[in-house]
């Protein structure tokens, strides 16, 4: 079992996180497990109508349920009563991990290169070989990790947590709470070129990265600066690992972005967008608020009104797919030819 | 010439990796290459049999080739004879590598940081500024590049090779031979929230990554850990890179997966499965050992069936794309007219 | 406002960059701007055909032009008058640049680890951490960031800049005044195996990668080492972001391709072509020059022609993609059903 166990009661759950306990206050909790693998020390949720059949099976402890599941919950052991059990759940790892994993480490490792004309803020952590140039400001509480590079003149918000090897370059900022995974680059150069008869021409990239609080980076995501202004990302966005943003791209509060997806340079995405993994945002573009785009759809004009768009290929049979896409590149023809038919039956 | 040259002869190859030599023993090898670009002091294989009409032009010392071609081979020069010369061209790659680039190094970098409670096995490799927190276990013959980070409580089984600066997360688990490339991660949390009216919850991933034996991760390549359970990789595994794997995905032994392709959480991918480039497999799916997916196709629904599967759209001049495109945004009520026709016709 | 501030007059700017001035020499300008978003001390510029709009209605103390509009531009104000803006307005960037950054460090680091026999040039920065191995070659002014590691053979041209954690592998190869950025993995192992029975064969990769000058590669981007001949990236290359380049491919010169991208082993891309984001180019093809290829079109046959390819599914309202991509996997029956209607009508 991967969860590394607790010894707990729903007791103390329910002290620190609320909500209506249904049973023993006493029952011992151990771990934290799905409903159809849930041990008989294990607590569980359930937040997906599709999965209420799993509910009567299942040999939890104690299930999270939303109050219209309380009396079926209940018939089969404790519950917790809770408007929202998912976010319950959230707040219910978040409990977990803070009590299993050991505390943040504070201090500068002798190994770490911190110039002079860096202001380091109370309870910082500095990791191994990270690298923390003059001009810059770390907030409080912030854990800087192993092999970062924080260049001059870049600012780390109050309880921010960089992973291993994180590159913030130079004049970037970043709020509070946010976490950055292992090999965040955060101002690289947008990728700017003036195109001419004997190649291409580099446009310095002038402007910076901005990005507010309780922001989430994934693995190897990248965001570059501005070429004039700022790249920015408002509060509580949160980007999955390996995704692109491009220079003086816009990203509204608490937009979500899945693995593998790319914004080209200067789009603009509202807030509470939700951009599926390997999708793909043409630059200059807009999204307004709300937008959700499905996975590996390619947006190539604006989205003004939310709503959930698509648009990959369906994958098939190799065969039928050869057939159906070889047809594909006579659609137009197919249809005048169509056209054509039609005006015969009613001239 | 890039293969760095050797001085062997046909000879030397035979008694290392066996196979059948028709022609001269002592006859001089000093490179590999492929059939159309060799060198008389090469050798090269032939396993395409659209590769056959190069055979007889090829200026190799030796060809390996299959059983079939034997004859054919030998009417040229040299031939090795064995039942699969591709395994065989493989296999000599191993070899010739073993012999033209230095041993591996063995000792601690004195900039390396090692902490106490580190279990550290014989003739281990730990590079510049590599980092290895406590309750860690380092097999036997392991090396650890420059800047690699192993956080606590990780295992690298004997004979794995990590090249520089990857991280390896907590509680992560490796098997014995893996080969990790530069920049991987392995570990970072899993892309988990619960969205809620004011924003998003974090999921605290509460998992690990579990790797078998003998698997290669490609550079920039990432591997969350699990929500609850483990993300896992069975033996064999080969994954290229900038490749995502999200968390809880399952990964059945010897499944090759190409660069830039994704998948999402809780896929469960089988054995001997063939991902291409920039595929992309959306959570919670299954494929069924044997499952081929082309290059860029999105997997939206589980896979049973082992055979190949495609849904690319196919690329065209621009002018004759835009006209199908925009056409293929009326297919249903193409559709729609063509049975109104066909009603017109069979009444 | 992200642009750091000079105070310079347009009498220095053309001193230094040409052109013809149409105003007062002396006017102070502090920043660049684009047209709608300039204030009365900035310099803009106008190359788009369909920004002309933006022109009078400008703030801007100075608008950089095509002689076909000099007498419109200098109607509102100070003009530069050039035969390509756009051109004129990155070379801008560069002299901003130069006079706002600081000069670049010189000297190595005492955290950074230097083999001996490493041949260091002239005025040459490594910075902390980072790992130069015996027998490389560093050219004269050549910056090597934080934590980059350059393995034993490799060399460094002249002036070429790595950012921070850049691994340029044994034996590669980079031409002067080169842009690696943070994350850049240079010469990991191509992709190469030999499927059979029990698994997965490997292929060792005993070429390596040469990149040739002026080449810029955006961060976290990766090319990997040819399996028996290089990989090659000719002068003037430009690569954004999260790109994979697969072993064997050979890319020609000012060729740009945008973030996201894969180009498959072996592939041949031709000179000044542009492949744009998430464009996926399979292996073994060939891309004549100037081939240009739309955002994550899929390369499926070689191209022989200049001209604009383009093949991704149009995004739409979700239900209407339903109902399109239904009837796609259909698209091959329905031809053949109008092809029998047409039969009826023409006997």
């Amino acid at each position: 079992m991967a969860v590394a166990q607790l010894s707990v009661t729903l007791g103390d759950i329910v002290a620190a996180l609320g909500g209506e306990l249904r049973g023993d206050p006493h029952t011992l909790i151990r771990t934290i497990a799905p409903l159809d693998r849930a041990a008989p020390d294990a607590i569980a949720f359930l937040a997906q109508a599709r999965l209420r059949s799993q509910l009567a099976a299942t040999a939890a402890a104690c299930v999270i349920v939303a109050p219209a599941l309380a009396d079926e919950a209940q018939a089969r052991g404790a519950a917790i009563v809770t408007a929202d059990p998912y976010r319950y759940f959230a707040r219910l790892t978040q409990w977990w991990a803070a009590r299993t994993r050991p505390a943040a480490r504070v201090g500068v490792h002798p190994s770490a290169v911190v110039e002079e004309g860096a202001l380091i803020g109370q309870s910082v952590y500095v990791g191994p070989g990270a690298v923390i140039e003059s001009g810059t400001v770390i907030g409080d509480g912030a854990q800087i990790g192993a092999h970062s590079l924080i260049e001059r003149g870049a600012h780390i918000g109050a309880g921010t947590r960089l992973a291993a090897r994180v590159t913030v370059g130079f004049d970037c900022r970043i709020g509070a709470r946010c976490i950055l995974h292992s090999g965040v680059v955060l101002g690289a150069d947008g990728f700017g070129f003036a195109p001419h008869a004997e190649g291409l021409e580099k446009i310095e990239q002038l402007g910076a990265v901005r990005i507010g609080d309780d922001v989430e980076l994934g693995a190897n995501t990248c965001v570059d600066r501005g070429a004039l202004g700022d790249t920015v990302i408002e509060d509580g966005v949160k980007i999955d690992n390996l995704v692109q943003i491009g220079h003086n791209v816009h990203i509204g509060a608490h937009t979500a972005i899945a693995g593998c997806a790319g914004i080209a340079g200067s789009a603009r995405i509202g807030r509470r967008c939700m951009i599926a993994g390997a999708a793909c945002i043409l630059g200059h573009l807009e999204l307004a608020d709300g937008v959700h785009v499905s996975v590996a759809s390619v947006v190539t004009r604006s989205i003004l009104k939310p709503g959930l768009y698509s648009g990959s290929f369906p994958i098939d049979e190799n065969a039928s797919w050869e057939k159906n896409a070889a047809t594909l590149r006579q659609l137009h023809a197919l249809r005048e030819r169509l056209r054509a038919l039609e005006r015969l039956q009613s001239p």
